[in-house]
């Protein structure tokens, strides 16, 4: 769960997600997430980390 | 309305607008898309150009 995104509109949501997707950032800001994850440098547990490894793959296999 | 977004459940959307919030890349991502509309590398109509700057001014001073 986000919770600063309770601040944000869904209309606003999809705008950040869009300029992230069409700029190409997406994948950059999830591998920097998981290499801070896998260095020991952010704690997540085990169904986050899995959550992003998966939404990784699918962002970069099933809509590049 | 965001058509890649499509593909992306309500989590996914959120764990990307958290990543992007908790790491406080908004901030650039919305400003440098504002920067190519103003230097004419990017073409969207007012109403777009007018939200994405609502939505830098309510991230800038409303959620930090």
């Amino acid at each position: 769960m986000c919770i600063t995104c309770e601040h944000l509109t869904e209309e606003e949501k999809e705008m950040l997600v869009g300029l992230l997707l069409d700029n190409q950032y997406a994948l950059e800001l999830l591998s920097s997430e998981i290499n801070d994850i896998e260095n020991g440098n952010k704690k997540v547990n085990q169904r986050q980390y899995q959550k992003l490894l998966t939404l990784y793959d699918r962002i970069r296999f099933e809509m590049n």
